[in-house]
């Protein structure tokens, strides 16, 4: 591609221009504005990309992450334009059921996406957890690894927190390999950006340590030079680019009607005119599709992979594997008293020490939250330890994590106190959407807190987890039951979260893997053929198996069935069930708890938010004694 | 008090310390570092605030939150200081259960707290909407609304994403009413700030259109100068106040340690021995009481309501009584077929006809999520109407409605996607919380969004919402139901959310208001005893209706109960779920619905995230067909 070529590039980005807009025109539905926008910087950056389209999961390419996901007929348009697995046919399919182009790009769902975009902020966020994990592939396995992240944002991505807060980390690491084109059209939804928008954008990113540049968004020598510039930072760049919302698009270029809906057919065929496009739609000149092709791709893939030593594709090897099968993990002995926030400390290092890839860290709560790896180093500027430090910024790191663990060879936790699962929500959601790998450690569970009272009191949060599809959320009820989770979490492969206690819980399960993976399993059941099932997990399976004993005492079957992950125990066949199920069934858990309903005939939950006391105090004022269980229990018969 | 009266103030900061060091000491858990770090900025401060002890609701007050509510310790010394009703013996009973001093301060459960903080970044945020509360009073009633909002953050606080959105609306409003003390510490709880944080504070701050001063956190004069000039300020202001944590804790002072463990009782012995202060825990100098006393307020509030014309005290008196008996609500017809989305647009309208102060807006979606109104204006800098406009800050959003709401003149409402909730939910928990009144209104409800796709589509969020305490979510199945549950919410009282669709719905209930108060009602029955209830909320009653012409054609007898709102039906006594729970109980909702099995036998729910696609495509893939929801009857029978 020849950058004073300026016919060619202008004929490049109106067959980029119209096939998005005849995307949305056929789909009737859709964002043609910011495709448009875009074009121009699209064509030169096509210029600058190492992508192998033949293989889009090479491992130093380019990372490239439209944070604006609603750019997706862009996005679709230049993955077909480049030589990916995305058809004509496929663009014609753009946003409807089954198609391989949905409304927003989604990772896994079509080759060469690498996040699911959609949620503003997120992918802005996400390319710095890629930008990290390039950094951390550069630490472990040396210079072969010096690919770039590009990111594309928008308005709204910049206005929403997560930005921020990933920006003020991206700045503090250094992260030179960094390049966001920010698109300022200055067109927002409800109109001018201005409207509600007046940072001095350069200003704000210069506080957070970056490097900021701008450049004429619709002059290709411009945005090359402006790129070839921001290839040699050595901080985070931001390209500030000034471009106009549906360019092209006559008298409505520059207007917000571009931003959510098709131009019209009307409009369409006159722009098409005013620009001497005489193509049915769709059209796409056979010389643009060989100016856009990566094909060079493959060929920079190979020149990359014979350069590598042995030691380091061994290195590769380890890394991608994922292989948790070695993991030497802690036994904990009944009676044993012990915090899951300590033991899962303690597991959370067994790990590390068996996969070089396992890294993470806390909103700033390592302390409490037991996630320091302690042989492993921090991750700092210019320093590749496998500790992170997110500070408080719980929303960057939930998306941070998404785009490590998406970059493919590392698995990434991260950690906080769980009430404050709320700020990440936005990001652990795209976890189980991506169907990617990222623990999420949230000690500090239920009312269990204490002293720090309702606001640092999970109630609803565990209703929530629960809810969220492809997603697992483990509560172990002892330090043995943590072991056991982490054992069936690995092998899963999947995101998940565990719920741990701030305070000491003794060792009562002898629980084995069998059990525990299948959800739920009987941890204790009287000589007397159970007329009551307790159902519970965490903290209150203790006070359950002392409200049994209780019971018992009374002449009074029961069993107690302990369901550290409620997830799995869902997908349990009837028979299986009905071996947990006996009698009268009451769930017992300081949650709000309705889900259990699903399996229960009563539940003993939280019907009010928490607290400020002894944790000892809530349990009893909040009816999770030995005692009040058994009542409850004795008046289901 | 005399500012140059420099052993007074010692006494008095020093009496301060000790005091929060000896509450944290007696509960034997708190942050006994914050309060002692601030003691000195809060002699000052206390100079400065116009309160009325005797009146903590004085209208003309100037609002303080401490949004690091970690300082509880002093926030409640302060107020006993100060002559608020809080006593020696609540200070002593700090963080037990059934206190008055619980860990973090709770609006509505201490008189003077103004915000319920925690949660870091909300307190700012919510100062942020305290500041256009203020201007909203200004702008409606005149110069006696001329106070300050007040707000001390941390290093906690800054790094949150809601912070940089709040202050970034902050600025560009020129809330030249709010005066923000950054306590800047340089210590948050994994050590030193600069492990995680380097920004430049203060350019950030000036990006976002911010004065910032900064003074020296222990030395009198300093503080007080810094605080006149803020007061002068055209813009809002920040004050990096560089102060030590723990200061006057010997060894610890300047040390992570003090962040959040008590000093122990033999630092604490020496601290006090080092300073001479050979007194008892919990002393208090008369001299000192009087010092702080700020009985001065009721003498100001007098002065204040003398010179109120008898205008404004009706118009105070309008806004205060908060009464929606007049509105006069638009009627729907059977048969009219529109989006709830729609609909609720005009019940907003009339809503802010008959009270003045509804004041509202969305996160940058105000003609999607229809929040318009009409007549209202915008509020802007320097112009006060009552559409507010969020920008792209659904968390800022959130917590700025917050404030707003806690101010006591106003009643606001705030919007955006459903499937965006999760960006506000640390924001609409504290809302639920606090038990003040804020209505969220989430447009584009369920796969009913169609093309934008599964990042888009809600699944778990109604799940969630329901499982927050004290908060109600509503879901119209039509615009009449729309109607009828702003007619329950508004009588309510408290705060809720509406979840509406963004297709057209056909209006196909009459019920009245009893009926829709009760949660759930029998909306069609057939003659025939009914074998089966359906039980379903919002745009899948429609299609229940049908299923059930289906079963009816079958000879089998059935009811459809539309539930509006969860959280009202489970509050219904047994005799009435009786009446709706007849035959066999089939759930149906495109929404995870666990929580139906607290009624249903079985529920018909999402068991996957959405896709992107044509909705009425989606509705029938994932089993909303009449013809699917009769056969999943069926199978019950």
């Amino acid at each position: 591609m020849d950058l004073k070529d300026t016919p060619t590039l202008e004929k490049m980005a109106t067959t980029l221009r119209f096939l998005c807009a005849d995307m949305v025109q056929e789909a009737n539905s859709g964002h043609p504005g910011v495709a448009m926008g875009l074009a121009d910087i699209a064509v030169v950056l096509s210029h600058h990309l190492h992508l192998n389209p033949k293989n889009p999961k090479w491992l130093e390419r380019d990372r490239l992450v439209f944070s604006g996901g609603h750019a997706s007929a862009l996005v679709y348009a230049l993955l077909h334009l480049w030589g990916f697995n995305v058809t004509l046919e496929d663009l014609k399919a753009f946003r409807q059921l089954h198609s391989k182009t949905p409304g927003h790009p989604e990772y896994q769902h079509t080759e060469g996406i690498e996040v699911t975009t959609g949620p503003l902020g997120q992918g802005f966020a996400n390319a710095v957890g890629l930008a990290m994990a390039s950094k951390l592939a550069q630490g472990t396995l040396g210079a072969a690894f010096s690919h770039k992240v590009y990111c594309l944002c928008g308005d709204g991505d910049l206005q929403e927190g997560v930005s921020y807060e990933s920006a003020s980390l991206a700045g503090h690491l250094g992260l030179d390999n960094l390049i966001v084109l920010y698109d300022s059209n200055a067109i927002t939804i409800e109109g001018d950006t201005n409207l509600a928008f007046s940072e001095n954008v350069r200003l704000r990113f210069e506080a957070q340590g970056w490097a900021v540049l701008e450049c004429q968004g619709h002059n290709f020598l411009d945005i090359d030079n402006t790129l070839n510039t921001a290839k040699q930072s050595d901080k985070p760049t931001l390209i500030i680019a000034h471009t106009t919302i549906g360019k092209g698009a006559l008298e409505l270029e520059g207007s917000a009607k571009t931003h959510g809906a098709p131009l019209g057919a009307e409009v369409l065929k006159r722009a098409k005119e005013a620009l001497g496009w005489a193509h049915p739609p769709f059209y796409i000149p056979e010389e643009v599709k060989l100016h856009f092709s990566l094909q060079r791709g493959e060929g920079e893939e190979k020149l990359w992979a014979q350069d590598l030593s042995a030691e380091t594709k061994e290195k590769i090897a380890h890394l991608q594997a994922k292989d948790f099968s070695k993991v030497a993990y802690p036994v904990f002995e009944l009676g044993q008293k012990c915090a899951t926030r300590a033991s899962n400390g303690v597991i959370l290092n067994a790990i590390s020490q068996a996969y070089l890839g396992f890294v993470g860290g806390s909103a700033d709560l390592a302390p409490s939250n037991n996630t320091r790896l302690k042989e492993q180093g921090d991750f700092l500027k210019g320093q590749c330890g496998r500790n992170l430090h997110f500070g408080i910024r719980e929303h960057a790191m939930g998306a941070i994590c998404n785009g490590i663990s998406n970059y493919g060879l590392f698995v990434p936790f991260c950690a906080t106190f769980f009430v404050f699962s709320d700020y990440l929500a936005p990001a652990l959601r795209l976890s189980a959407l991506m169907q990617n790998q990222v623990y999420y450690i949230f000690t500090h569970d239920s009312i269990g807190v204490g002293e720090d009272g309702a606001t640092h009191q999970p109630i609803e949060q565990l209703s929530h987890l629960r809810a969220i599809p492809n997603f697992e959320v483990y509560r172990p009820m002892d330090a043995h039951e943590n072991v056991l989770c982490w054992q069936v979490a690995l092998k899963r492969n999947k995101s998940a979260a565990f719920m741990l206690s701030r305070q000491d819980l003794e060792v009562a399960s002898s629980a084995n893997l069998e059990q525990v993976q299948r959800g739920g399993y009987v941890l204790h059941k009287s000589a007397r053929e159970p007329q009551i099932s307790l159902l519970s997990s965490g903290s209150e399976v203790l006070p359950c198996l002392k409200a049994a004993a209780l019971l018992e005492a009374e002449n009074i079957g029961v069993q107690v069935v302990s369901v550290p992950c409620f997830d799995l125990l869902l997908r349990q066949e009837q028979d299986y069930l009905n071996t947990l199920l006996v009698g009268e069934v009451l769930a017992v858990e300081a949650s709000r708890g309705l889900e259990w309903f699903k399996f229960a005939d009563s539940v003993l939950g939280m019907e009010s938010f928490g607290k400020s006391g002894k944790g000892a105090d809530l349990f009893k004022h909040f009816g999770f004694s030995p005692e009040n269980i058994a009542s409850k229990a004795r008046a289901l018969l």
